[in-house]
């Protein structure tokens, strides 16, 4: 007899469940319906059927999936799922949820903790009790903890009970189509491969902007802040593929070492004022569930040193922020001026909400002058609607891989460790020498003092 | 009392001053009242008065200017035409354009030579009867003659009769947008900078396909063909731009020598039906005013090598050609691929009908995969109407830029001489070889020959 393959998901009634993780599983039941074998069990408090939390699922799925709702797909879909209803914090629920996958012929676990991470270790109590449980794989969302030591210590609690290699932690911008493409555009392009260093790059800039403010998540956020919700996971992700060397293969274990080459380069400056700037933006103390007092920053700008060969010098920008005028992810590679007065060369990888890459370059002003202008040449990957139905959500292609078994495009334990010491290391510089959140106007693109810090060393962002 | 400017034009009421010339110098007027100071005398044999001149004209004007046609300007500049009558090869109507020149208060001059250069002898022949006529300066049209002997013969006459500075040798090609962003392209871009060399490029493309046939000029075109209608003056100039070192400066004299350069370290290869492919499209034969036995070649395909440090081993292929299957003028520099089974970069400068330029590189086709596929970045410059209506035509720039006596745009006799030389020489070798003009199907790309021209260097035409 055939034992089934489980996918639990604790949060299983929560927005992420909702908004993203249901619209992913249906995509991969409608794109290829031999790789969703499993059977879907939701945990929540609340009061569904599974009948009736199919029924509420069917209106998110219609809302967010990237395929077209196609009814028959979606009851196929329907029927793998199971509502289960329990207190995940209560340990003795957890015999129940045992005789339950039991009566199902559970053969291997998923378990997605779509859940904040302070109830990561009550469930992972709870799972003792489940038969086999320790054998599954765990899916766990970011913030991987909110410090190094509390990482460290979530980390320990994850290991003690599932193996180290069945732990994916989800960097969903790993999933993005263009961060994947990073390293492609790097090495399989010798017009951009023979200029990948600090001798003919002037500096990097990676942005991730955004155009909301925290929205429903203050209270999540103002425990967090951009260093720690942005910073530390995401931008250092993309920060390590830009600047690796290039991996022996493709292989996760090849990369994985060049990334964690790149992390151990960063240099903790000597003046952290020089280096970094923190921003809230106008209004964040009003906003529901907010301290009043709050010094949580919105916008964190940084200024980073890579310290071998390749990039020795340069400085890597990275910038984020909560309601800024534009929403938009780039990496910005800008070459070295020719000369003085002409503008760089720029090569820019556009993650989102556009995905492509232009170059900007100088070129003749029309007409009967040589002076120059500058002129982009544009490639749009999801500007055509059949690469953007062609195209898997990053939801989607991380949680198909979980199911694969490929890990590649997860976050690996001591990558989140460093990142962690170095963010951990610089916010307590920075309090250390009593400097602010400095104020910005919403719908701005930060504040001053971002603009001012590359100033300082002859640059400026570019948009 | 101040003496005028005179332009003239000998052919003054063929197809070149029509179509071309007069659009360009009322593009002139329109543009900026200023720069077109002189009076225009055009000079036929034809029955017309400057005012049923001026009348004919206009439709012409009204059709091919890039300028809105306007009422007023279009009078302004009407006024300064006149329409003289003389047979040019009768050398005594010449003493009456002189009395009419000085009828005019004419002052300096400007002869166009928009007829056959077989004219071209009578012409300065007739003008030394003419005061101050030496003086002046003269334009004169492709081609410079039909072989390195008669061209000699032909420059020899001009020079023994106008300063040699003052002969203005029209190469349209020369006067596109895009001719003259090359060296931008080129020099104010380090991305591009680095990678212009025979280290880094696998082969450099430049194509100039007609969709067109010889139409009614196949009397002319006959006694030409491909090689010394396209490829002795057009092609080659363009060649020697994006092969040139940089000039010191874009003065004349500076950019010139880096051209010469080129040229004299073009090698004539040993075995000519290796490196040269002649075609002639099917049907050409039965073209009005074409010898029904021609051999005369409609398309040409060259391998070129220049023997220089930068280019040493890196062949350049030229090809041009009548009734292809696109119009289109392009010059695309092919990268060296980075791996066996990978697609090689190519930065593709467009001229025309498309003024622009594209990067085309390798990219993750979208979705699960780590294939490769192939994307384009582009630019285009004439494809927004600001742009275009901002670009002066090739005739326009070229006859201001005659005016103003800047010379840095128009072929200098040792550019013309070593072209032709080198023209020559390929073509006796051919015919020596006993090669013919391959057939090819109108609307095809070329003779298969031109196929297998580089299959044997494994390359391609890169379409
Ligand atoms: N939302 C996003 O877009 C997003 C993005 C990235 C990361 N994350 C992370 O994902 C996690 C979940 O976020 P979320 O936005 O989905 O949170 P949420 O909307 O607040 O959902 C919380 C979920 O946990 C369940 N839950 C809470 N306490 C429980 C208990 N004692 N027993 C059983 N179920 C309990 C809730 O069930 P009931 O409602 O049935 O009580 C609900 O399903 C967080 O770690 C967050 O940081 C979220
Ligand atoms: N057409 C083009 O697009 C083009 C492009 C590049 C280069 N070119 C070159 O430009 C030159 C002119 O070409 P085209 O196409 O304009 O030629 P075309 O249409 O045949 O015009 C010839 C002109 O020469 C005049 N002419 C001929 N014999 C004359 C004489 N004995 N006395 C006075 N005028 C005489 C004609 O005047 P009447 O008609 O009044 O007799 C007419 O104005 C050629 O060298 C050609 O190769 C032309």
């Amino acid at each position: 007899m055939n034992k089934e393959q489980i996918f639990t998901i604790f949060g299983g009634t929560g927005d992420l469940t909702f908004r993203k993780l249901l619209p992913a599983l249906y995509n991969i039941e409608a794109a290829d319906d031999k790789e969703l074998s499993a059977r879907i069990v939701v945990v929540g408090r609340r009061d569904y059927t599974s009948e009736s939390y199919r029924e509420a699922a069917r209106g998110w799925v219609e809302k967010f999936a990237r395929l077209r709702f196609q009814k028959e797909t979606y009851e196929k879909f329907a029927g793998r799922i199971v509502y289960y209803r329990m207190d995940f914090t209560d340990e003795n629920a957890y015999e129940g949820l045992d005789s339950f996958y039991k009566k199902m012929q559970a053969g291997s676990h998923i378990f997605y903790f779509a859940v904040a991470p302070r109830f990561f270790s009550a469930i992972v109590k709870g799972l003792k009790r489940v038969e086999g449980a320790g054998e599954g794989k765990v899916v766990i969302e970011k913030p991987f903890g909110e410090s190094l030591p509390a990482a460290a210590k979530l980390n320990e609690s994850m290991e003690a009970f599932f193996k180290a290699d069945h732990i994916y932690r989800i960097d969903h911008y790993l999933g993005k189509e263009m961060v994947r493409n990073i390293q492609i555009i790097r090495f399989a392009n010798p017009i951009f491969s023979h200029v990948w260093d600090a001798e003919h790059i002037e500096c990097i800039q990676i942005s991730a902007m955004e155009e909301v403010g925290v929205e429903t998540r203050g209270g999540y956020y103002d425990h967090s802040g951009a260093l720690k919700d942005m910073v530390q996971n995401h931008l250092f992700q993309i920060l390590t593929i830009v600047a690796m060397e290039q991996p022996e293969s493709m292989a996760v274990e090849d990369m994985h070492r060049e990334q964690i080459k790149v992390l151990k380069a960063l240099r903790i400056p000597e003046d952290i004022s020089e280096h970094m700037v923190l921003g809230q933006y106008e209004g964040y103390r009003e906003e529901p569930a907010v301290n009043e007092n709050s010094t949580t920053e919105t916008y964190a700008a940084l200024r980073l040193l890579v310290d071998n060969d390749r990039w020795r010098g340069m400085p890597f920008y990275v910038r984020t922020g909560k309601k800024l005028g534009t929403r938009e992810m780039q990496v910005a590679i800008v070459f070295k001026s020719p000369a003085e007065g002409v503008e760089p060369d720029i090569l820019n990888i556009k993650i989102q909400p556009t995905e492509g890459v232009y170059l900007q370059f100088n070129i003749k002003k029309p007409g009967e002058t040589e002076e120059l202008s500058q002129a982009k040449m544009d490639f749009c990957q999801n500007c055509s609607l059949v690469n953007r139905m062609n195209t898997p959500e990053a939801y989607e292609r991380l949680l198909g891989a979980c199911m694969r078994g490929e890990r590649s495009w997860f976050s690996q334990w001591d990558q989140v460790e460093i990142s962690w010491s170095y963010v951990d290391e610089v916010r307590k510089q920075y309090r250390q020498k009593g400097l602010p959140a400095y104020g910005y106007r919403q719908g701005s693109s930060g504040p001053e003092e971002a603009e001012r810090l590359l100033k300082s060393f002859g640059h400026r962002w570019f948009e």
